[in-house]
């Protein structure tokens, strides 16, 4: 048993409640949201994942959500020849929890994949993609403001027809952004 | 042992649980369903993933559910030879555990399927499906207003022929739709 | 331990007790019960997964009763070759546990059966219906109001001969119905 | 360690046991036997397992009793070839272990035997026959109003000469009546 | 560790305890005892499996005792060859606790022998036997009213030439009678 | 952790204490002991094992002591052949604790040896009589007057001489007692 | 975790303290310890296991002082061929703990050889030698009382030359007594 | 269990809430931020781990904050035939939880990855990086004082371009800075 | 979980305190040692086993100190050739605690080698020497008045010097003493 | 569950963590650090093993801290050919958990590198290496004043070239000094 | 979980705390360190382990510390030929933890290293070196007062000029004291 703690003991007081509910009810605002190329010509919307830690920062305060890595597994490290040399293949598995101050709670499964001349960066990309994935599946389980918005498919594409968005992140790298020039 | 929690232990007041049994005690609203084209002709009347999350936000509010992955496992990865190279089978099997605020739980299975080139995009789809699918099951044991509804084949029909609906929804990718352009 | 929660330790009131006792103690109502051609000519008088789910929620509320998945496992997956290509048998069993507020419980085996040419959905349909049966299987031990009623061949006999419902119910498949085309 | 729960700390009243305690200490009423050809000319007096539960339900109260599976295993899936093909026979053990409100139990085993051209069915009817018997033989071990009784061997002479009971049962199936035209 | 409950924790009262010393301390009434041809010409005196169960309920209440199954394994399962095919023999040990409402506990062995040629039959027989010599082997353990008195070899003489018991069990067959015409 | 019950928890009354002593100081009565002829023409002195049990429950009352297995387990299950055919020589272990009403409790080793046609026979006798063997010896730890007395050889000699008692056991079989004619 | 019990939890008094301080601190009495030949024409002074048994319960009274078995395992069990046949030859280990009712406990190891053409035999005597010898070199861990002062071989030779006793016991098996006439 | 200890006991007051929500929500400051060459000529943001623990220490107190290593583990140590010799390539995994002292927890993982002629130096950076990579990016997911603001590529680049810092930095190694002359 | 007693809660009182620490801070008492030569022409200066239990007695009282077995394995168990047969080699690691009555406790390692033509007697008498090493071992942590002062070479030659003492002791057996002549 | 301890609960006092604060915020005072030759000319400040010691006791008091080694793992042990006979090359690393008297803790990875011609010496230096490493770099997890200051690159060519300290550590050992001819 | 004692919640008063500070903040005095001669005509100062022992007795008292083994694990055991036999060389390492009244920890590792022509000397001298190691490398933690001082190399160089101490140990022997004519 884990010793009891403050966290996972503080109730939420009536107006934080409703603020917290207010905020996690309504689509996530659109400079939030980012675009990338999607099969088909689509336009994929989503979420970096420094935003939805940032957004759970705001939403919940610093010491009012925790979450924790309850699996990190590659489901595969394989070594492809290629013209010149070799790569390799990853593929993770992660599924993280996500705790609120008072104790609720909600998990869900995140994936990374990669594909790298080295064996530790591939692998290395893989994992923290996987676990900033289901870090951020998780969170947007508590509501739209969190992320849960963009599953909706129509809603989708009148944001993707918000020029203004769609050029500042044109340039942006096809595949998930997660994993290249920012800090590891 | 967990330590004991405010989630677990807050009792749902007297209204909060009329309020919630009507709700839950009524059909899926029909703006809410979804509709594809099953085997044989027929439609197949579904629940997004993303919005059986947030009927139960609605219903619950953020912090009166909970969810967590109690299995995420592979039944099969299986490689499949195919005209210009491979392909990937997987079929994935999750259990969710939904709890509510005063400790009340359900658990359901859910499936995933996929097949794909890539095998890392195969195992992911496969999962994220598996797990959406599995919380979905288990928010419909709550009620009918959660789902369970679409479980009355008469009551589909009927619902099948509210045309408006029907068209609305005609050019949805038949295949479940939870792992195509959404966000990952 | 898992921590004590309010679910558990609500005592049933004593005309909640007594309400709740009438209900189970009467048969299974006739519209409740659905109906498919057994061997022999005989009439299988059965109570539909989703209806038996609506009825505990209307006999026990919504946070009245919870459900767990104790068992959930294959005892087999076969291949079989069939003209043209292969076929998936699998056979899955189910343990369920159904508790109520007050902490009683009931266990029952649940099976699901499955017969497909992608693997995949002969697992998918095995188990889901193996976690359906259980779930059914379980609750009607709580009363005759949640199907044990259906078990006495002498009332069956009495219920194949109304006329009405067996017609209506006549165009349905003969296999067990949880796992066509309602959705997943 | 299981939370405590209202269910197993609840004491029957002065009152109910006596009334229960009567009830368990008379013969089954004869109402509630059923009969079938034994070995040798003899007549079998048993118990349905859907009116032992219809009589714990009245005797304890639908949450005054509950039941859990300790085991279910089977002790051999065996495929006999027979004239046309092949038939599954399969041996299930299971135990069972019935609790009363005041934390009082009892525990018996249970057995399952099968005899099948489908593996699936085999296993099911085995599985459910084990824990249905299970149940049953638990059951009676809180006294003769639950059927124990019907182990004195003399006295079920006395019923089987009853002839209106052994007429009205004749046509029965010979062998376990729980696993044929019943729901499953 | 099992939650708390009412059963264990209830003390005997001051006369319910003279009682039962005084029945338990008592040898087995006549009328209780069942008599078989042992070896070599003598008279096995012993306690049918339903009259220890009878008893128990009756000194100790239905809620004055509980048993559970601690062990229930096969020494051997065999396949014999015979004459016109096969027949299994099977040996099951199984070691019973009772309990009683103050919690006072007794524990032993029991065994049980089968020859049949159904594999199902022979363990299903066996097992059953072995838990009801269990269950019947630990309740004499808590006094000769209870069946130990049958152990004293002296004693049981004096039982064997009352001539009117001798005659009546006459007819009952010589093994260990709790496997077949009862109901399974 | 095992729940609180009322036993273990139950001290001695000052009076209880001193009564208890005394008979526990005393020699095991006479009466109570059986006389076997042992290696060399000596004379082994005994104590029928439902003797014992009779004797702990007129000392402690039947709600006073209780027993356990903690080990049962063949040291060697062998198939001997003999002229016209096998026998099953068997050797088993068995470790008893027996606790008082405060919680005292003892414990050791006893033992079963067999040797018969039949291997279920075999089996069982080895392991009833390693159970009552270390029962008996278990309880001799608590003082003389449950049979520690009969280790002291010198008395035994003089118990050895009484011819009365000599005489009255001189029938009896020479090997240990518990495992023939008594029931099983 | 073991339940809270009387034993174990139980002071003792001041003069209880004194007084057993009193008896543990002196040599054992002559009249208790018994001799036999050792190696080299010298005389081992030992204590018989059932004098060490009556002295604990003289010393802390039957419900002062608890024993258990905490190890049970044969080092080796090994067939030997002799003339005419074979014989056995084990050597067991036994850890014995003694609880004093205040919770004080003491560990000590013990040993058992055996030789017998009896393999059942050979096992029994020296499992039972192997606990007795453990219980009595842990009791003797409590004071010269119980057994301690027999190691000082300064004051064994003292006793060895008091005649009288030597002769007494001159006629005694010189092996360990505790595995031959008497009881088992 | 863990004992409970003051930290995770440790309620923020009001004032230290609001002062330490103030520094988390605002950018990193950047003299606080480390660059280095990016691949494709971009210049990479990150912190370095001496200053995360610093700022940590600053933060929330030298007693405010704790972490511990959930999981340390290599995914590969290979061996690599190079001119002249051999090298070792490592890779190493590394799960980190940081608590702050009501008990608020975040988890993230790390990755290490080195490449030296000797195997001990190779597996000590990997661990070592992999250490402090994990306790950077969990500290980091507190807030943007913490770190998660260099994840804003925009940001970045905003930064990147103030020259004064960017040249100060130049000189450094392009590698992780923390295996090199720093103390091991 | 090991249930509370008053071992281990018993504070000493102030005046036990001191006085235990000066017996424990002064060197062991001259005639508490013994001697026997080492190599070398060395004089061993030490102390025997039963002596060591009887300071513990001495200085703690029987129910002051406390001593357990944590571990009792054999290193080896060598079968070796010598003229005229075979004789065995062991040796034994034990580890012993010993706890006070207020909890203090302290543990250390013994080691028993045993050479004997009796596989049994040489494992005996090697597992018997571990212990009582481990056990005086872990006493003369407690202070120089139990051992500790035996292990300072200085202060040894001072007591090698006093003849009387030496001579005393000069016919003892030179091997490690507790496993000869003493009972076992 | 570990028993509570004082050790744990102790609250920091406002004076002491002020006071403490101070000290861990102030760079490590320049008489503390060492200095060896780093690579390519340069010069490697660190903190020897047992000032880091010296520091935690001074900064948190005999009783302020606590250390202990979760893991403590060689990773190789390679026995190597050399010139003249063979060498051992060992690699280990330890995980260290240092813990506060308020129970705030941190741990981090140390590694030990071993080579010598003797096995043993080379895992004990290798084994204490990676320990007091991981103890040493956990400490500097708590602040500046701790080590954490030596980290700064920047700080650390600042100490470098002052020349009065780098004389006087100019000639110790290059390699890490904790392991040659302090004591073991 | 260990039940809670008196030891570990026994906080030290202000002036013992004050007065143990005092002494384990002063190096070690000169009287209790030894020496021998280093590698390269240097000289090892060392703490003896019987003087560690009596120094933590002096300082926190007999009941003020205790100490367990966490680990005892040889690391290699080997047969080496030598000129006329063989010998064997042991290494072991122990992981000891000492533990104050007030619940204060610390761990260390030790290492023993054998070298001898007798395997069970061997073993015995490697395991209880590496046991006396780790409790004195632990003890020496708690400051320089119980030897931490002497691994400040610049300090024993201090030391090993001080001729008088330098000769009175000149003649002890080189390796580690603990295992040669001290008792075992």
């Amino acid at each position: 048993m884990e010793p009891n703690t403050v966290f996972g003991q503080e109730k939420f007081t009536e107006s934080e409640s409703v603020e917290i509910s207010n905020i996690l009810s309504q689509s996530l605002p659109e400079e939030e949201a980012s675009f990338r190329p999607g099969p088909g010509g689509t336009t994929v919307t989503y979420l970096e994942s420094w935003r939805a830690i940032n957004l759970a920062n705001k939403i919940f305060k610093f010491n009012g959500w925790s979450s924790s890595i309850k699996e990190l597994s590659p489901d595969f490290i394989e070594e492809i020849i290629v013209p010149g040399g070799v790569k390799y293949k990853v593929g993770v598995t992660a599924i993280v929890r996500v705790t609120l101050k008072d104790g609720t709670y909600q998990e869900d499964v995140g994936y990374g994949c990669s594909d790298n001349p080295s064996k530790g960066t591939a692998i290395e990309n893989a994992k923290k993609e996987a676990v900033s994935d289901a870090r951020k599946r998780t969170l947007r389980l508590f509501g739209d403001g969190l992320g849960n918005s963009l599953y909706d498919k129509e809603a989708n594409k009148q944001l993707g027809i918000t020029l203004k968005n769609a050029k500042k992140n044109a340039a942006k790298p096809p595949a998930k952004p997660n994993t290249s020039t920012t800090p590891t």
